[in-house]
C-alpha cells in the first residue's frame, strides 16, 4: 500500500517525467513519447487476418446491441424525476503484459461509447507497433488518447493529470494487484469500477453434459492464471470422479499445460444433495461465473441471487461469454457480485434527481419539512422552508 | 490512515472486545452490551410529539413511493437477460455526535427496504436511552440489529463481523472522515457507497426570487459545519450584493450564527453573463445540490449533466428536499456527482445478466469466439467452444 502510494505521489507531482522514469524502472521502456501514433492503431487493425476482423466486428455488434438494451431509461415525472448523463471523460485501463486480449478493449470500451462517453483515454502497457490491443482500439475508433503506460502509474495520471495524460472522472477496467491497490487509493477523487481478483467459475452440472466438454469449460476457466479458481457442484460422486480423471489425462497436452496445473490446486468440488443447499452455496459463493447446465436449469436459474454473470445450458459455456453473447466479461470476482454487477453501459453513465415542486404541494408538504429541522436543531433549514409562505 | 487501518485491525482480532475498549477511548461509553434493546427504541417514538411523528411518517412514504417508481425493472429476452436482486444484509451508519438526524434514518434505511434487503444492520454512535434516532428507527421497523458503536470502529465491525454484529455485504450512510477512511479501507470486502465530504450547495438565481429567500437558503447550507461551502451565481452584481448585505444583517441572529459564520469564509459568488458558461460552471463543480431559481430554469435545468441532486424553482429550495420531497438527501460531494450518484433504493441491489443461448445461435457465433480465443491463446477457452459442435 505504502509502496503504490509512492507512485501515485511522484506522478501527481512530476507527471509525464515520472511516467518514463516509472515505466523504465518497471516495464524496461525507454520511451521517447506516450502517445501512441493513430497510425500505428490502423497498421495494427490492417495487419489482422479476415476472418479476426469480422470476429471482432461480430463482436462489437453483439456488445452494442446487448448494452443498448440495457440502458436505462429516464424517469420524467410531474414533480420528481431522475435522469441519466454520460460521463463527460473515462480512462480505460487494458492490461499488457504477456498476453493480449482485443477482447478486454471490446468489452470496456463499447459499453462506454453505447453510454455516450464524449472522451475515452487509455492506458496500456504494451510496447510493441503492431499488436492486436491497438488493432481492437482501432476497430472501436479510440485513436486520440491511447498511452504506453502501465501499473499503479498509470491509474495515477488517468486519475490526477499529467502533460500529456488528461484527468478523467472514472477509471475502469481489469488489472493486477498494484492496479487494483492505485484504484483503490484514488477512489473518491476519481469513480472506479471495482476492484479485480483472481478469476473464477462455479459449475453445476448433470449427467446430461458430456465429461469432456465439463472438462474444457474447468481448463478454459483455470488456464487463466495459476490463482484462477473453479468450484464444481454435481449430484453425482462417480460422475464427478469421471470428470478429474478426465482433467488428468489432458491436462499434458494443453498448452497452457503447467498453469492449469498450478490452478488445479484451487479445484473444489462439491456433491449437493438438495436444491435448498445448492442455492445456498451459489449465493454464498457469489462467483464471477456461475454455469448451469442441468435439466433443471431454467428453475435453479430463476433461482439465483448473487452471480457476476449466469450461463445457462449446454450453448453458453463460459467461453463464449468471454467473447462474443454481448454482456461485457468484466465482472465482479471474490465474492464482490454480492454487492456488485458486472461492467455495463450505465456504468459509464451517472443520475441525478430533479426536484421540481409546485406550490400545492408545497403547502401540503412545508409544515413537515419545518417540524423535522427544527427537531434536529437546523432552524436556518426551517426558516428556509417557512419563509416562502410568506415571500408569495 | 495508519491509524484508522490498525482500528480496523483490532477489531478483526479482537472483535466486540475492541468495540468495548474503542468506544470506551473514543466516544467515554462504558458500555456493558453493544445491542441496543428493541424497547428503547419503541419508547424513544411513542416520547415524540404527534405533530413530529406524523411528519416523520409522511417523510416516509414519500421516499417509499419515490424510491419503488425508479426501482430498475428486470429485463427479459429471450437469450440475454438482465435481472435484479436484493442485497442480503447491509449495514447503516448513522452520525451521532451534538446533533441527531432522524431524516437520515429514513433518508438511507427507506430505500434500502423498497430493495427488499433481508438484514438491515445500524450502528450509531447515540448513547443516551431516549432519542429521535432510536425513533426513526422504530417507525422504519429496524429494531432487531442496532448498535451503539460509532467510528471506524464501526465500519470494521460491520465489513468483518464480531460476535454480537453480524458481517454485511455492503455499507451505506455518511459519516465523519474517520468513517470515510474506513469505508475506503474495507472497499473489496464489502461494498460502500461513497466517500462523504462536507456539504455544499450551487445556487443559480435571478432578481424573481426575494433576497431573504436566497439568504436563508445560503445560512441552511452554512449552518451544517464550518466546511460547508456555498457558490452564489447570478447575473447580476448588484443582486449579489443585496444578498451578501442582508447575510450580515441576519447572521447574528441566526441560532448556529457561529458555523454560519465559520462556513461563510466558504461561500464563492460569481457573476455569469452567458448560458454556456453558466453550464460550464455548472457541470465543472457538479455539486451537491444545485438550486436553480430563475425565469429560465426549465430549460438550464434540462441542459445540467452532473449534481447530486437538482432542485428547480422557488418552491423546491434544498431544505425541503433534504427533509421530505422524496429522493435520498445522501448525494454525493467534492464533485463525485460526476461520476457517482445520491444513494437508492437500486443501490441496495444487484445485478447480473444471464446467457442462454440456443443451439442455432450458437452456430452462428461460435467460429468468432473460437478465432478471438485463438489470437489471446487462450486455447482451452478456444476448445471448451468448439466442443459442443461435436458433442451433440
Amino acid at each position: 500500500m505504502i509502496a503504490v502510494q509512492a507512485i501515485i505521489d511522484k506522478v501527481k507531482v512530476d507527471g509525464d517525467q515520472a511516467l518514463y522514469s516509472l515505466t523504465k524502472e518497471f516495464d524496461q521502456q525507454d520511451l521517447d513519447k506516450l502517445k501512441v501514433d493513430p497510425a500505428l492503431l490502423k497498421a495494427s487493425w490492417d495487419a489482422l487476418e479476415p476472418e479476426l476482423q469480422q470476429a471482432l466486428k461480430l463482436t462489437k455488434q453483439r456488445i452494442e446491441d446487448y448494452e443498448t438494451k440495457i440502458l436505462y431509461k429516464d424517469h420524467q415525472d410531474d414533480e420528481l424525476s431522475y435522469v441519466y448523463r454520460p460521463l463527460e471523460r473515462v480512462g480505460i485501463y487494458i492490461p499488457g503484459g504477456t498476453a493480449l486480449y482485443p477482447s478486454s478493449v471490446l468489452m470496456t470500451i463499447v459499453p462506454a461509447l453505447v453510454a455516450g462517453v464524449k472522451d475515452i483515454i487509455v492506458t496500456t502497457p504494451v510496447f510493441q507497433p503492431n499488436n492486436i490491443t491497438f488493432a481492437a482500439l482501432y476497430l472501436c475508433g479510440v485513436t486520440d488518447y491511447v498511452f504506453t503506460v502501465g501499473g499503479a502509474q498509470a491509474i495515477a495520471a488517468l486519475a490526477y493529470g499529467t502533460e500529456s495524460i488528461p484527468k478523467v472522472d472514472k477509471i475502469c477496467g481489469p488489472g493486477n494487484a498494484y492496479v487494483a491497490m492505485a484504484k483503490r487509493l484514488v477512489f473518491g477523487d476519481v469513480g472506479i469500477d471495482s476492484i479485480a481478483g483472481p478469476s473464477e467459475i462455479l459449475l453445476y452440472v448433470d449427467e446430461s453434459t458430456p465429461v469432456d466438454a465439463v472438462v474444457y469449460d474447468l481448463f478454459a476457466q483455470a488456464e487463466h492464471d495459476a490463482n484462477a479458481r473453479t468450484f464444481l457442484l454435481s449430484e453425482s460422486q462417480e460422475y464427478v470422479d469421471r470428470i478429474e480423471e478426465r482433467m488428468e489425462e489432458l491436462v499434458e497436452s494443453q498448452v497452457r499445460g503447467d498453469i492449469i496445473k498450478a490452478s488445479m490446486d484451487n479445484n473444489h468440488y462439491a456433491i449437493v444433495d438438495s436444491r435448498d443447499k445448492l442455492l445456498e452455496v451459489i449465493d454464498y459463493i457469489g462467483a464471477e461465473h456461475v454455469s448451469i447446465q442441468h435439466k433443471d436449469q431454467d428453475s435453479i436459474v430463476e433461482a439465483i441471487n448473487y452471480a457476476g454473470a449466469v450461463f445457462k445450458g449446454f450453448y453458453s459455456m463460459e467461453a463464449i461469454g468471454d467473447y462474443v453473447a454481448g454482456p461485457s466479461h468484466v465482472l465482479p470476482t471474490n465474492r464482490n457480485a454480492r454487492f456488485s454487477h458486472g461492467l455495463n453501459a450505465n456504468d459509464f453513465r451517472t443520475s441525478h434527481a430533479i426536484i421540481s415542486i409546485k406550490k400545492a404541494t408545497y403547502n401540503q408538504i412545508a409544515p413537515a419539512a419545518e417540524k423535522i429541522a427544527q427537531s434536529e436543531g437546523l432552524f436556518a433549514h426551517q426558516r428556509s422552508v417557512s419563509i416562502r409562505r410568506e415571500s408569495l
